[in-house]
């Protein structure tokens, strides 16, 4: 195994102590000389065709200095699916007709926000209403309101799986279960509303400020909507404070404050409120989940079969990588020898769902762990037992859809039933009192290149110093998850640095290099990490043949770089200080400076993913008999991420997952009349508040993944899916009521208590 | 001859509106939050030994965040000379003791400016005044007091340059003059005053916004007096209203934000105010100059001996260069076979002279072309015919002083006797009229290494996108000359793109590739120039290998890049767009952008310039013979550039520096009592207004500079030299007074007048 100097250090962010005291800039807290102030009007209707738009009084108003609608705008569609434009299915400012309550229609540009605010009352909107539908059945019914002309069904994406033969395979089935789950939405709750500056200079480009994931695509797809060339954009990621899946697409006031920059000459700002996030915002999509599963008596699955239905909302967003992800996700976990997805994505009149961390996985690992629970009850077996059996292992290959190069899986399920006393808890726990299992894997970073960029995924350069000091350049976005630290300790183990060595631009288009395509989908430290490697190893070779020259070494020796040294390996004595050996190099090149890009693109890896994360997680709940209230009292965890590049920052991934993991299953849910979301505020909007956080204890197996840098692999993210299905079958371990619904009311389970009283209470 | 595209078009600076609407973000417009304002303490004697400073009540003063002393900082000197560091005469604060009215005992750090300016009058030093000296003549004193003691005869640096045998030489002169010139200080009087705000980050790295001329050079030296590393410090140049030589040392406003930036963990923010700059700024070089130069009977000349002091004030600066460039100068013009020169530079406690505009040639050529002036009437040649019979050309070689690679001297000579119609005019102006010549001979970049770096002289990376566009990264500096306009337009040209293709990012010392030396000497065309030639060709022979491949051409065909096409010579049909060109190439390295560095450092071009520009100078006047007042009427100036990039900036230059040389000449001089400065504002110091300036004709002649790129080479920095002879020329032309000592005041004409009625008026 080898041995890291920094790399595995729990090591604090720098960042951390600005954010804390205040200092640090987000991109709200941008002011340019003569900046505008802009705000979006909303559709006020689920779905309505516009007749006509009159800004003349709005215009009017003093102070006011544009007014646009989508007449004014060129008529370009945008979509994260460029290489399907099919998908590509939003203007920026709706044309023709709205979709959802919140849909933008039109932006207003004035010197002030309240000038601005008041503006949008002044524009007169002329609506012919449409039937809207609000749920995937409505939806999909022979007659519906059509949403999208293009989608005559409203079905805008399908995805098939199959492998095996499922037919065949129930037909050798001992036990086969069906079950429907339905998962409702729930918001990426991230704490800094979106905001976003634009400023137009003197040759007519555009520099955006903005709160986003992806810089890159935000560069090209704004490009594209204004007509201009990609790289007559440049878009800058200041501090971000929280993402989660909410920030990855273009979205309208980002062209809105472009497009108004270029009009007035004058830099434009966007800043959402938390009524219009909540309200209008991207969320996580509600699904309907048809699922089949067959065992032998031994517990043996034999065959799945897997329907989901995705309600997308109005508009695409990231809706078809749910439709595929939901696929894969349902597949992974457990070895199916035979297995068929269908997948649609449905469009209704709802605010649209988009990505958000996890995506697919809680929804389609809900159903596959609550069905995995109630076979294993059925089945008599420990449901511990049961994930063992059927466990994914290293070396499991799936065409196109997993090959597993690393595995934690079982040791993840051993560890968590050992520390959470699992045997024995779930005999001998008091009434009212359970405790359940919930497993998960996780992408390490996306493969299919749905994007279609032309550009590796991830790219670095590095730039080293005489003054044993180095700069490492990448597109990569830290937007709170903490890629700078975790990317910086990967650049210094390689370089034998120190933290304090290492300089760490990012995430500006126009200076950082081409491209990295964003943070989503736990790619951030596999792929850019990747590059960052690959940069090092250019710069270490320069180095070592520097070293070589001057100890006249024999070309067999094998060097490193450590300790702020480049020395023979074995022989610290042939070698020299980090900066004389780039002085050396620099001698040697004549004074150029020692630079070297690295890239990683993931190749020959299946169409999903470079490596996948595993682990399991057992859930100790008290449930209030009276109110139906459910405690969670404490949560264990153990998983599988590979090499941990930083402890701290793990464990801190690991906190949040089980935070936003609470909300989904016992408290966050939209409450929506008529397509219109009534709780706009966190105090109707309910967050678990940090007394509501469980104790919490994690073990980190010891895998080590080899397509990851230095053997790491995704964290965080998968984690978010298994906590709902373990706070599930914990309940119903409680209580005996069985949530197939997302989420876990105390209304449901009073309801389900009273049904419960009917029935012997079983323990497993 | 190339034929251009791009380079030799009239283009406008795309920044020009910008600093016309007063958009443009100069440092003092730089405001962060929780930024401080910082005020230095200025020694009111001009030597002193500082015996105590209290700054208790300073410190005590609410909204004081800092006070130091040269006690708080580390014992570092400075100075732009690192290859001799015995010439890095200068703490960023006083430690022991004053050198002149001025320099600067200590630094204040309040939440206001005005808190600030009151705790400055707080702090109490005691000082023991020590004799102070004013000039040369006293300095050079057996005796006199010392002002460095490393430097007990006041003398810090001579330089001498000899080649063939003087003595011989006047032994054989039929004709033999010796003078004694002197002249004397002047300010850049640039519009912007000098401004610093420094940044602490976490890591302790320091980010410095800064009007300064040599990003790279501030990074080094301020990194070396804080103690840290070079790569720790940043030093970014937001728009520069002007520098002129002024701007290219570190300061100690520079130094002092930052410490205090490091000190208080907040945004320090130094302005100073014109008083400051005029009082206490640095200067132009006053020198006393012995030249003693021996003519044949027809002309020829035979020898000179060339003798000069520098009034370096109280500290080196750049006085070094100063005295190096001198002797140069001294050589130039004119094929002297033998030539002798002693420099000394001379510690006197006045505010320290430093780098400006000519830097070194206007003084050496007043007394050169002053005394062929002079000359010429003594042998009764006219002085244009006795210039072009000794004049340099193209392939004169002094060894280690020059190489001639091109020269258009003689040709720029008869030019502005064409232009002028000189012959006429000298013979037949009206009285109180009078014409005169003067000529300069000017360096494109230095060569010499004194500030010992170990990067190239200048770097450029070229990133080219699939979009058509490309993006040059640079270090150079655009300190208003234009050199952002300038390198883009050599790109485009080289390229075969258009202006609005390029977009340009520049002097970022963390961000642009390492390094420049930056904006000095005329070296950025042709440095940063050549590098951005270098980086191109790189660029080009993969687009020109992408086309080959794609039309499977024969490895003989040339190729080219041109109207945004790159196609083989004479066959356009077999080509592509640049931008599918660009694609071609980063498919074939499977997605990796196309990216190219470039770097110049002359090499084997002598001690002194890659390239010497040439020209000649007519000036009309006419004197008021009440008053002495000069009125300068109209001034001719043909002058040898090589090619011109930017005809319109090249102008630009020219008239900037008529107006320069205008102040020199005739009304710009400090006024100082006992070493203090009287004339601080511009209301007292006298530069001259628009309607000072005469009407202007130029011509260009035709060279084209081998070593420059695209054959450019220096243009506006050596015009500052010979407008002062030539306006001397034709005053003595005008009234028959010689003025020998600068400037020409309306004082010392009517003197001369006085003594010019009891004698014959003479015309050559």
């Amino acid at each position: 195994m080898r041995e890291f100097s920094v790399v595995g250090k729990d090591i604090p962010r720098p960042d951390a102590w600005l954010k804390a005291t205040g200092k640090a800039v987000y991109t709200d807290d941008i002011k340019l000389p003569g900046m505008l102030y802009g705000k979006l009007l909303r559709s006020p209707l689920p779905h309505a065709r516009i007749v006509n738009i009159d800004v003349s009084k709005a215009q009017a108003l003093p102070g006011v200095k544009c007014v646009i609608t989508g007449q004014d705008i060129p008529k370009v569609k945008y979509g994260n699916w460029r290489l399907f434009p099919a998908t590509q299915d939003e203007y920026a400012l709706a044309i023709d007709k709205v979709r959802f309550v919140g849909d933008e229609v039109a932006a207003v540009a004035a010197i002030d926000p309240d000038i601005a605010a008041e503006a949008l009352q002044l524009i007169e909107v002329e609506y012919e209403e449409l039937p809207p539908v609000f749920d995937i059945e409505s939806a999909l019914k022979e007659g519906a309101p059509v949403i999208h002309e293009e989608s005559p069904n409203n079905v805008s994406v399908t995805r098939k799986i199959e492998y095996g033969d499922v037919e065949e395979g129930f037909s050798k089935a001992d036990y086969v279960r069906e079950d429907t789950f339905t998962v409702h939405a729930v918001s990426h709750a991230y704490l800094e509303p979106c905001s976003t500056v634009a400023q137009c200079d003197l040759d007519g480009r555009i520099t955006l400020w903005t709160s986003t994931q992806t810089p890159y695509i935000i560069q090209c797809l704004l490009a594209s909507t204004l007509e201009m060339r990609e790289n007559d954009v440049r878009v800058i990621k200041p501090y971000v404070g929280g993402g989660f899946g909410g920030k990855m697409e273009l979205r309208p006031w980002e062209f809105c404050a472009a497009f108004m920059a270029k009009l007035t000459g004058r830099p434009v700002k966007f800043t959402l409120t938390r009524e219009e996030e909540l309200a209008t915002g991207r969320r996580r999509h509600p699904m309907v989940i048809y699922s089949k599963v067959g065992f032998k008596k031994d517990g043996t699955l034999v065959a799945k079969d897997l329907k989901i239905s995705l309600d997308g909302g109005g508009y695409n967003s990231m809706g078809p990588t749910a439709t595929f992800l939901c696929g894969n996700f349902g597949a992974m976990l457990y070895r199916y020898p035979n297995y068929r997805f269908f997948g649609q994505h449905v469009y209704t009149n709802k605010p649209p769902a988009g990505a958000m961390r996890g995506f697919g996985a809680p929804q389609s690992l809900f159903a596959t762990e609550t069905q995995m629970n109630m076979a294993a009850e059925e089945l008599g077996i420990d449901p511990i037992e049961l994930r063992i059996k059927n466990a994914m292992v290293e070396g499991d290959v799936i065409p196109d859809v997993a090959t597993i190069s690393s595995c934690g899986f079982i040791d993840s399920l051993k560890e968590a039933a050992r520390m959470s006393n699992w045997k024995k808890k779930r005999k001998s726990l008091a009434p009212g009192e359970g405790i359940g299992v919930g497993c998960y894997s996780f992408i390490s970073g996306g493969v299919f290149n749905w994007f279609n960029t032309q550009y590796p995924f991830s790219a670095a350069e590095v730039r080293v110093f005489s003054d044993g000091t180095a700069h490492l350049l990448t597109m990569a976005s830290d937007i709170g998850q903490g890629s700078d630290t975790a990317l910086k300790q990967i650049l210094a183990e390689e370089l034998g640095l120190e933290m304090k060595d290492i300089r760490v631009t990012s995430a500006d288009t126009a200076v950082t290099p081409q491209a990295d395509l964003g943070t989503w989908g736990s790619r951030v430290t596999l792929m850019a990490g990747n590059a960052v490697i690959d940069a090092a190893k250019k710069i270490k070779e320069k180095l070592f043949g520097a070293v070589s020259a001057r100890f006249n070494l024999n070309v067999i020796y094998d060097m490193e770089c450590k300790g702020g040294r480049v020395y023979a390996k074995g022989r610290p004595d042939r070698g020299m200080s980090f900066g004389e050996a780039v002085a050396m190099v620099q001698k040697a090149q004549r004074g150029e400076p020692l630079v070297a890009r690295g890239y990683y693109t993931p190749r020959g890896k299946g169409l999903v993913t470079p490596a996948f994360s595993f682990g399991a997680q057992v859930a100790h709940v008290a449930v209030d008999q009276e109110t139906g209230k459910v405690e969670v009292k404490k949560i264990w965890t153990a998983h599988d991420c590979g090499t941990v590049i930083n402890p701290m920052a793990a464990e801190g991934q690991l906190e949040g997952s089980i935070h936003m993991a609470l909300g989904y299953a016992l408290s966050e849910q939209f409450v929506m009349d008529k397509g219109k979301t009534l709780n706009t505020t966190f105090l109707d909007y309910k967050i678990p508040a940090a007394m509501d956080m469980p104790q919490s204890k994690s073990a980190i197996v010891d895998t080590y993944e080899p397509e990851g840098p230095m053997g790491a692999k995704e964290v965080g993210e998968g984690l978010v899916s298994p906590t709902a299905p373990a706070i599930a079958e914990a309940v119903y371990h409680a209580t005996g009521y069985r949530c197939k619904d997302l989420p876990i009311t105390p209304e449901k389970i009073l309801k389900g208590l009273r049904d419960t009283k009917k029935r012997k209470r079983k323990r497993s």
